[in-house]
């Protein structure tokens, strides 16, 4: 029997009650002959509370080791005033560029029984299934000189660095492309090429891996302050957007909002393919935060998570099956009705997020 | 008589058409006694095609001259492939740069009457009216290094620099705090200080100048993509938004498509006020773009224009009863149903750019 190895990251916040829903599904696969093997490990403000950093070398060796990492959420306003450093972002930015996940995925879908939880009209986001690919280890998040210097008169000047170059936007293309030709065959890449060098280079790039190795699916370039709109417009235009690490935090985060389903969105994030294993590293975590003000009270909908589960059978293990049979429990539970407080139609009842897993167990 | 030195810019695509329009009102307010000096000026593609840059050294002297500039728009896909430093564009930001216009205020209003158009539920959007504060000088859009290198093996690179001061922050800080004290008393300040050391500055300041000179406006510190979701779920929660130069592109695009008026929104850029004179550089645009879809057909709202316009007589002619008379004519004219087809329900009849000027003029 292969074994995989799954390193869980709960966090903050919601995190951990998340987290132990997929802990649940984890050995109801694992008592069906699925060898999975998890270890535990602290991340981010949790990390810092026990060891004053926001992810332990430790921590990052088992990262390194593992088939996929399982990560729930980090940071809260208990945590606003520890150092740059070591704040508990630092501990879920260094797993992305540590473990080299420069590419990820999140999808947002529109479930047709959620559609009237959004804020847009329902024939506007209703059966909406875009995929945002998001560079994420390169761009202003990681760029050098990132700095904060204190000038001789008092006043300060801060610097952050957009870098990009060919080869980071190349592979992040070829991914985009590569899940359009599975999808409705169209890209549209997003950027500020009317502004930014970086954005010139991304156009050029983008735009030479389409005729040299994807003639046959449409591409479209967007300006990203256009593309935030038209997102909010009309959304079913797009299939595939691919875009930086900066603009892919705001237009995923639309995204994910339009859909009504914020709760409910799963994310990836993967490294590239080893030519020798084949296998490649990733990161699975929700695209919701920490949700602070929920914490602790068994509210949050656990499904973004459990469905991140999903995505690391999917891509990581390739147990196909089981990620349809999964998708198809969450499918069945949501129709039946059970669903958390942010789900659930205002006048009915909902249940706690042990509730919700507990259900998704029973369906399958 | 006082006179009032405008420079016109009506730029590329609708911008001409939308700009005959406030022609019209000049007129009207001059035969009225009020001393408006026009001047006409090319910029943008326009600008390029007649002498290969996109503004040339007089219009920025006349611009230098004038008490306000009226920018209609640039762009389209004719220029496209123009070198970089010659793009449509340069022309904008260089006026920005140049005239020292740090301070872009763009109101983001549903008008009741138009809430329909919006692709947001009635009641998430009716009644909305938030002001964003977008710094226009500084950040991403003018930081050096920016620049696109081509490397020994024949890769590229990209570099952008994202540069902020403290005396950068604390004035576009103020204009915030400012604005909101004359209306609902609350500023959101938006930025990413979980990953960008200038966002870390921005927060720092913004706190500062809070405490030591507006301790009674309400302030809440925001992560710009939550910010965005935020405008997404439930954007009356907002009164005033301050960002930086790239977040302002995006939440104030953002900002304007939720309203659904998109075509009706003004904005103005204002300088900072001259010591001895009173007096202050400004520049107003409508928020939308040159939309080369529709150009020079007579389709194009010309009410984020006039409206534009009418900002100039409030902030820069201290014209108030005047903006309040083309406030009102504005206001009545669309409650009488004449629209053009932007904003028209759907199997109403539109009228064009010419007519729903004429109307305004015939309402004034
Ligand atoms: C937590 C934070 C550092 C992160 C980001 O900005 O990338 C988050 O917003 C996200 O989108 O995953
Ligand atoms: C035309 C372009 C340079 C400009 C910008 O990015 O600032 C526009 O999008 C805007 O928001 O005024």
């Amino acid at each position: 029997m292969a074994t995989h190895k799954l390193l869980l990251l709960p966090g903050d916040g919601i995190g951990p009650e998340v987290m132990r829903e997929v802990e649940k599904l984890v050995s109801w696969f694992r008592a069906r002959g699925i060898g999975f093997e998890t270890e535990t490990d602290l991340v981010g403000g949790s990390a810092y509370d026990a060891h004053k950093v926001s992810i332990t070398e430790d921590a990052m060796k088992r990262a390194q080791a593992a088939d996929a990492v399982l990560f729930g959420a980090v940071g809260g306003p208990k945590w606003d005033n520890v150092p740059y450093a070591v704040r508990p972002e630092a501990g879920l930015l260094r797993l992305r560029k540590d473990l080299g996940l420069f590419a990820n995925l999140r999808p947002a879908i529109c479930y047709p029984a959620l559609a009237d939880a959004s804020s847009l009209k329902r024939e506007v986001v209703e059966g909406l299934d875009i995929m945002i690919v998001r560079e994420l280890t390169g761009g202003v998040y990681f760029g050098e000189p990132k700095e904060l210097v204190t000038l001789e008169d008092g006043s300060q000047r801060a610097v952050d660095t957009q870098l990009y170059t060919t080869g980071e936007i190349e592979r992040i293309t070829r991914v985009a492309f590569d899940l359009a030709k599975k999808r409705r065959n169209k890209v549209s890449s997003a950027e500020k090429s009317n502004v930014m060098k970086t954005g010139v280079l991304w156009r050029q790039v983008v735009t030479k891996i389409h005729k040299a190795e994807f003639a046959d699916v449409q591409l479209e370039h967007v300006l990203a302050d256009n593309c935030a709109m038209q997102l909010v417009k009309n959304p079913k235009q797009f299939d595939v957007i691919v875009t930086d690490n900066l603009f892919g935090d705001i237009l995923s985060d639309i995204a994910a909002m339009l859909t009504g389903s914020l709760g409910m969105l799963p994310s990836a994030s993967l490294g590239a393919v080893d030519p020798v294993t084949g296998s490649r590293k990733a990161l699975y975590e929700p695209v919701h935060g920490s949700a602070p003000d929920i914490a602790g009270k068994g509210l949050a909908n656990p499904l973004a998570m459990i469905g991140s589960f999903g995505m690391a059978l999917r891509y990581s293990f390739d147990l196909l099956n089981e990620a349809d049979l999964l998708d198809k429990a969450i499918a069945n539970v949501l129709a039946s009705g059970t669903r958390t407080k942010d789900i659930a139609p205002s006048g009915t009842n909902a249940v706690g997020t042990q509730e919700l897993g507990d259900a998704i167990v029973k369906e399958l």
